[in-house]
């Protein structure tokens, strides 16, 4: 309840219910599924296990339901589910058991399930500031002649026109998505290693089973596990703060541009006041600005997390568990609030 | 559901239901309503409502049900759930609207909210700080002659023994509770300023109102707002990192303690892994390291809160929102961890 | 070069001549020097070296002069200057070198070296956080019933008077001191463990040679080494964030106060544009919000290096190497910023 | 002197000549009289200036020496360097003042002077990262097929070889390295807008200065300026932070299997202390560790930069000032020590 993103009432602000669908317990195990799904199908085409293995154990597997809530005293335990998921998968259908996780570890399910939630991710911002791009670009069809005082430090420079401002808040925002497009491939890819990264549960047939993993995952299949390699992701996460970054630029210039005296920028329905019924709060330019320096914070936190222990490090891979989702979240609500600030501009610029 | 201290399977791991219960909305709603509650009791002692109406509006406040996700809407609107309270709470005791919430705003409700809650915060950390305590007196009483390699910049310095290293996990904690203890007094205080910070709306009756109210809540009264000093605020936050940063250090210890060839300690039930079963992970030792990177990470974050615009910034407060319950969370499991692996410590030392 | 504090030209901008030299290599080893001179006489006293051992290696110390800049070959392979230096130091006076640093270890020396720069350290800031404090009652003489907007999430909202405005920069700074003097206990105490923090090379007599030293040092004399016990630094560091923090809402204050349609302060000589002569930025106010971000960035790094491994860590402890002294000259230039911002504040309030 | 980088003794740990050079301020100096030369030219090749002017301009400027120290009192009063350098540039050769800084704003020729650094940095980066990679190819040759134990959570889990364990420092490096050449892009671009980011002063030629600058200069040309625009700075900063990043975690690895118990690696010359003379401490093994937490924290501050006001921000803008010289240094030295480390590895894995 402690959570500004599912909060009751601040979920209303914060929130960001399409985002938070991705990351959802749900979505997580479904991911997981796919993976188990993948190698049983994978194992048995290389051979490693007896005919007709695979395609039972995908389908015990694909049938199997799990309460997520179920496996909260395994991970207390063991620390993550993965162990306590694939005792109740082997338990479910001992007969195909040999065609379940075997040769994988837990962080090859985790990871490759973080994969797939972030291409729905990237679909998801890639999506929406396209379309905050397109909101922008009317914006300056509709206001971008008037003019508007340049301001530098602070303090009145020079008149420029509101298209030159709105140029500063779009074409920044177009680097930063076609930073997160390609920092896309540094992070969609099979992870899988086993127990100590070097695959060797699968004798010779490391690759060919990791291909044909990637393959009905829509993956890219690396030549080796990236368990303790964590730049990718890490690299990711900083997309996700340019980002809001680069919008809570945005709010910052239109809480700046709605002062009193100022009076740049004209806004329906601002928030309302406990005290003051006549004001009317830039709430969505500052929670531009709240959710930046958020983003800003936990990036450091992810920056941290590159310095794993050994073939595999608990601590600094449950930094990103705790980190990354929110980061995500606050990127997500960041553009989709700025397209709701865009949407609700009435004037732009001075007469 | 991506909040890992209510994830329903992370949760298992992360997550402080104790903890959590005091930031709940539940809890907040119930805060809010007896700060209104005193501030009525509060116009009516001091004349500024006729008789009868402060008690009055204080009955009818108490009875007022409120469902917390009704208002989502509102706080979407307005930035924050006041506003629409106090219209409810109006609307269901007309009568009595003039001694609800006449004169405060929405962040003296909010503020006072945080004090009630950081002071139940406090005493839960102070009272698992001092089991803590105990549990480390206890093992220093069972192992603490038992010899052990110091070790200086990770090298085999000379021996000493397992209660020298007990005492530098102790120690420490209790410098962290003292700290924690002095830094009640900068949060637990009344908040009241009315709109813009002044009391203008109680007239000469500002100091008596906040004496009376402050005296009901058993917070301390100061002479003015606090609206956009936050420093105790972020002093109390750092407290908090403090306490997780020392019980990192013994989870990093421990787990250093724990790699076969040092074999310095036995813990019962580690984690479990999928592909080695014989393994036993120290699952809460690294828990305990990786609260201490959030809780050092955060922090910053409240540290950039402090720069407030003007009288009152919503972009400042809305990062407290998002981090000063998060650093509770990872504050209170990070103590609860380290009790329970305290309590899973079979041995310690050397032979 | 690339320090802005101390480079050829930012630092007339950034530096803090006064604050620089308490952390100038000179200023160091004079710390290492009188920490061996009290270790030399409290081995003495103790009875622990040769009556005239003590006083003989004394005057030795106190004698030999050091280049620093000759030590970097030894900090490039021991990672810290005092094997060198100890080394330097015996062969300067063999006859007494068994009271040179006898029991000691490398972090005894520099930790205590830290306590005695921190002592000065508090005692500047406070000096110029007491004449800042005047310097803000001045104005609030000079302008405090002057008229102003009251402005809260960057709106107007009711009138106030520029005492309002002041109060809340004057008091927060005020419990920032208050914060400052209190954490003085935790950092300005003797570091005395020896090897591995347990005093072991002083046999029967280490609380005493402990207490005569902390006596001559005019330091507390804890009961056992903190090492790895970094609590205290790091409340420290926070409260040096602390204060800059609060600066920083002052310098954002001015800074929004001084934007042209607002028009509620003037200030002398601002800063020049290459671009327009006309201008008059408000440098040191955005100076302070600069400064104020920095430390709150910083302060995070401290709190990570609460995580020492063991007896004693490198890695850690480094950390603090970097960020400690570059926390302080923030702190320090933030106070002397400011106090050279209210001194060439013109006007304040509206007409 | 309290910079670690340049510290009397601490620099021989923690300094990088050749990368402080890059940041020094003649080098800064020489790339200010660059980009005026350039302008020059190109105002003189778009007819802006009588003929000869620009070339006349371009002769004094190169001719024209500078004490940096001599601009300190300057930058203490307008913020910045480059309104007193035009001042004394033009006062040189009045004849050609209108060929020197016309149209051209302070933050056009400090961002261009950053653009030149920066691409020196990334080729000594690039060089330096190439060669690593070569001594961990070497490594891999000399001690590959040697067996080790694998350790995921910092628990013996299965053998693997030393060959395994280089790949997971090696490969994370040249994918950092590629992100790095890949954010080249984003910051080797010449900034020119003028006082508001407009080019207003530069009539209809504002494209084709920019581009004749933009190729006397050997950096991309953007279509418009990038003043406000920090994404392409904060990325580039992310990507040196994901270098020390990895390379914290090869050290965090040196480290461990450096400890005794586990005898895993064997380091020449390791560093000495004060106390235990027997001791070898893997110095270089931890810089690396505390470099790669500095710019965890610093990348911090630099997503919070990209918050600039309006056109142009001063206190944002700073922050950079102060972070990403830091950052260049730690991410100079950590590729450094890094090389220092492989190159001092006598032995590998277990026997």
């Amino acid at each position: 309840m402690s959570d500004v993103f599912s909060h009751p009432w601040l979920g209303g602000l914060f929130g960001d219910p399409e985002m938070a669908e991705l990351w959802s317990a749900e979505a997580q195990l479904a991911h997981y599924t796919v993976f188990e799904v993948a190698l049983a199908h994978a194992l048995e085409a290389a051979g490693r296990v007896p005919p007709g293995h695979g395609a039972g154990a995908a389908a015990s597997l694909a049938d199997h339901a799990i309460d997520p809530v179920s496996l909260a005293g395994d991970v207390a335990r063991d620390g993550l589910p993965i162990p306590a998921l694939v005792r109740r998968w082997r338990a479910a259908d001992p007969e195909h058991a040999d065609a379940i996780h075997t040769g994988a570890t837990s962080q090859d399910v985790m990871d490759t399930a973080l994969a797939l939630t972030l291409r729905a991710v990237s679909d998801l911002l890639l999506r929406r500031l396209g379309a905050l791009d397109t909101a922008l670009g009317d914006l300056s069809d509709r206001f971008g002649d008037r003019p508007l005082m340049g301001r530098t430090r602070m303090q009145a420079a020079l008149p420029i026109t509101v298209s030159d401002r709105l140029r500063d808040w779009r074409a920044p925002l177009a680097a930063q998505a076609r930073r997160l497009e390609a920092a896309r491939a540094d992070v969609e890819r099979l992870q899988l290693g086993g127990a100590v990264g070097t695959r060797h549960g699968f004798g010779a047939d490391g690759q060919v089973i990791a291909d044909a993993m990637a393959e009905q995952l829509g993956l890219a299949s690396p030549d080796h596990a990236w368990h303790s390699d964590r730049g990718g992701v890490a690299h990711y996460a900083a997309c996700l703060s340019g980002i809001s970054g680069t919008l809570g630029k945005m709010g910052q210039d239109i809480a700046l541009m709605a002062q009193q005296g100022l009076d740049e920028i004209r806004i329906a329905g601002g928030g309302g006041s406990s005290a003051m019924p006549h004001k009317s709060n830039p709430v969505l330019a500052e929670l531009l600005v709240t959710l930046a320096r958020l983003n800003a914070g936990y990036v450091s936190g992810m920056q941290n997390a590159l310095i794993h222990e050994q073939e595999r490090s608990g601590a600094a891979w449950m930094l990103e568990w705790a980190l990354l989702p929110q980061m995500a979240l606050v990127t997500g609500r960041s553009v989709s609030a700025a397209q709701a600030l865009c949407d609700t501009i009435e004037d732009m610029g001075g007469s």
